[in-house]
């Protein structure tokens, strides 16, 4: 089997749940960067590219807020879940629990 | 939030699940109608129009083999997967273990 081919669909797998990992991970203020760590060290390595647009996305869709923090040398931007994001984070957290026991079901 | 938003997250959660769930049940040969039964028995609500262009794009990629059965009335295409699949799917079995572990770490 090609790499490239093993790659997609592992890929296809790993995107439906950064948005679930970034908001579980958002219920506390965070920047960027910070975030970018925190995924990774639970097992998620989110490249940059792929997670700041993302962020930008969930904030235009109302499920994040963001917040400058300009108190240290280095102004940074945080983003926190809205009351939205949480209930979506939820939905999305049901969801995986459902599709976890299908999963079980047939293998 | 609107209820587009809500779908398009929660679609794009099950979209990476589906590869999976359809090459763990076509360990026996199986007919694209009665797959699609077996994934929605088993929890996956998967349209007839996702579906079947996906077994012809997997069966592309050499993870899946088909074969025509013309014993009965109706020819039917029964598909299983190839040693190519069986691969990827214990890389996509693994890879879930993982996120899963992932995800319950963040909650």
């Amino acid at each position: 089997m090609p790499d490239d081919v093993l790659a997609g669909h592992l890929q296809e797998l790993r995107r439906g749940t950064v948005v679930m990992a970034a908001l579980a991970t958002l219920s506390r203020p965070t920047y960027g960067y910070a975030l970018l760590e925190t995924l990774a060290d639970a097992g998620f390595a989110v490249d940059a590219n792929t997670l700041y647009p993302l962020l930008r996305r969930l904030e235009k869709q109302g499920l994040l807020t963001s917040e400058w923090n300009t108190e240290e040398s280095r102004p940074r931007k945080f983003y926190r879940v809205s009351p939205d994001g949480q209930s979506l984070l939820e939905s999305l957290l049901a969801e995986w629990q459902e599709l976890h026991a299908s999963i079980e079901k047939l293998r």
